[in-house]
């Protein structure tokens, strides 16, 4: 199998959780993790993921995961159906290793992927009904860790998974720590010295940078971020607090005619 | 002895601290035991502890302990009388190894363990008078994990230890990131479809539900929690909010006769 | 070389950076770390350095590098000048290994080091303009940290470097997570029993102590820190709310003749 050729690294461990960080939760899928998988390197993608906010954590996962190689296993519990009738997967493709509810949180990782639905109980108890992320998900993270086929750990899903929802028009997909709105405007649309204007909360923008040191002091710009994404940014500023912009804020692009005839002058 | 049968995994140890990311302090005790034990396996239980709250460590720590393995290194400062007094402790058990002051942190973990006090200075010179976490914590905690002996830490403890405050009537023990409310009501009191009523913060609960999702909306629930003590919860919003819950406000249970003799009728 | 000479121990890395947890940005830098260097140990110092807050990042840089052992890789990033034209550095000395841009940030690290400018693309491609922490600096350090040697990742540097900014006069340097404010007093000048009065936002201290359990409650202490500066400390309170002191505020610190001559009955 795929990831059994590198066997020579330690297995890596990922976590995403709207847990925070004051109580014990985190630790305790870690303890388990460790029980069951000794040697795995664990690493926090981020435990703030708002409670319940699926698509902020798929969003946050999904970006993550592009960095880390293709054998990591991504442990995600954003859950707020647990214990409900909502299935419990684990997945694995060429790209990507995953485990977590079917919710739409592990939605953009599973392209091509195999998936199986997780049986209660793989410490050989049933789990407690509240907390499947200790108790179901990270023992199932650290045996494929630890190299057990993704078969022995439940039946392969034939169905279709619960899809993530997706923005359907131009919108502030995330606001960054920095206050960067990332959106999903298609960076062709708004080319470096082209004639465009974006739309965003009341304002209107028309200035793309490179970077952010190449930005005006005060000025909003666009900016291609590092995952290909069209960000609105504020050098030295937070963009989303200055422009009063939040996630899922509709977005408009208005192309201008490069050469506008100005007829208004004959008429 | 018993920590060194599985001698192939690499040791771990916990940290729990009241002292927050934002400043060095976490990362120059991890410093300090790479130091003195570079293989061991660093896990973070909460830095987030409110400062000086000995009572909220405890509760966190020996919550988070539970799901590691027994030979794990828990190592915890929350440590108000740093420099004063108070004892500094590491100790064992079959279930437990522990690094920390003796105020009451660790005392959920030491039933039946060997304590011993520790010794100034075990780097060799004297612990600064302010970050025991540093210097004196640390490097023994990191023995510990690489396989001194505990006695080689200091003298046995024969008497009393500090024990950690405790509810001595019904209350709200810890207030999670969620907002559920973790209880000392015992879950016999309040069985699935009982008759009984629990008063906190002037509401009158009556329901059990056996998972977050079989909540009605808007209504607080009592659950048995992961740990198995009895939470109030509220379905999709934050119970202790909601509800204007704190910890340490107190609860009370009254049972109602199952078949009441409705005697108000017969008066 | 000398990080050579632990080959036994698994490579340290540290990672210090102002970008915050609730995006995936830290754990791209790690995946792609331990892309490059599976076996690599890697220990957060701080997220939570405020955005773009060079001197403070270097503060805390500072202070937990000590902690570790010489051949830790510290890898620290806040760069409010990415992509623009400040320089990327990777340094090694007796003391330390450090990777970040070339504002200040690791200048606390640089002393006596041989300091190479990073050129590009060290996976074989372009940097993303505006993350030079995941494409450029994270590399970097993975290389450094599995063995490879510094002059293969750029040429030396022969100019100076970018200092840190540096308090000029008395003044708080930082202010921790339970509120001392760390000082540029000297000690000296401050001595315990001494007849000394140091001002602080409009209050005047003449106490020294040894712990913070030593402080009468209430008043507000001088201390000596772990780290052998003096602190401004209120037991089981927070100086720098109670004092209304923040980073940057001006000290002064003023002797008292030890036998004043009180001229005043006199006159």
């Amino acid at each position: 199998m795929r990831h059994l050729l590198k066997r020579s690294s330690p297995p890596i461990i990922t976590l995403t959780t709207d847990f925070g960080l004051r109580d014990a939760y985190v630790a305790e899928m870690k303890g388990c993790i460790l029980s069951h998988c000794p040697t795995a390197v664990l690493v926090d993608i981020s435990h703030e993921i708002p409670a319940g906010d699926i698509q902020e954590g798929a969003f946050v996962l999904a970006r993550a995961a592009a960095s880390f190689p293709p054998e990591t296993v991504h442990l995600a519990v954003v859950d707020p159906g647990v214990g409900g009738t909502r299935r419990a997967l684990a997945a694995e493709s060429t790209r990507f290793r995953a485990v977590g509810p079917d919710n739409g949180l592990l939605a953009p990782l599973l392209d091509a992927a195999r998936v199986v639905a997780l049986e209660d109980g793989p410490q050989g108890g049933q789990p407690a009904a509240t907390f499947h992320g200790r108790d179901l998900f990270a023992p199932a993270a650290a045996r494929l860790a630890r190299g057990d086929d993704l078969e022995s750990l439940g039946s392969l899903v034939q169905g279709a998974l619960v899809p993530v929802p997706a923005a359907t028009s131009l919108a502030i997909l995330h606001v960054d720590h920095f206050g960067n709105c990332v959106t999903n405007i298609d960076p062709r649309q708004v080319p470096t010295g082209g004639r465009w204007q974006v739309l965003a909360g009341g304002r209107s923008l028309s200035l793309r940078v490179r970077t952010y040191s190449d930005a005006p002091a005060g000025k909003p710009v666009l900016i291609l971020g590092s995952d290909g994404r069209m960000e609105i940014a504020l050098r030295d500023g937070h963009a989303a607090t200055a422009l009063n912009l939040a996630r899922g804020d509709r977005l408009e692009v208005i192309q201008q005619d490069p050469k506008p005839p100005r007829r208004e002058k004959d008429s």
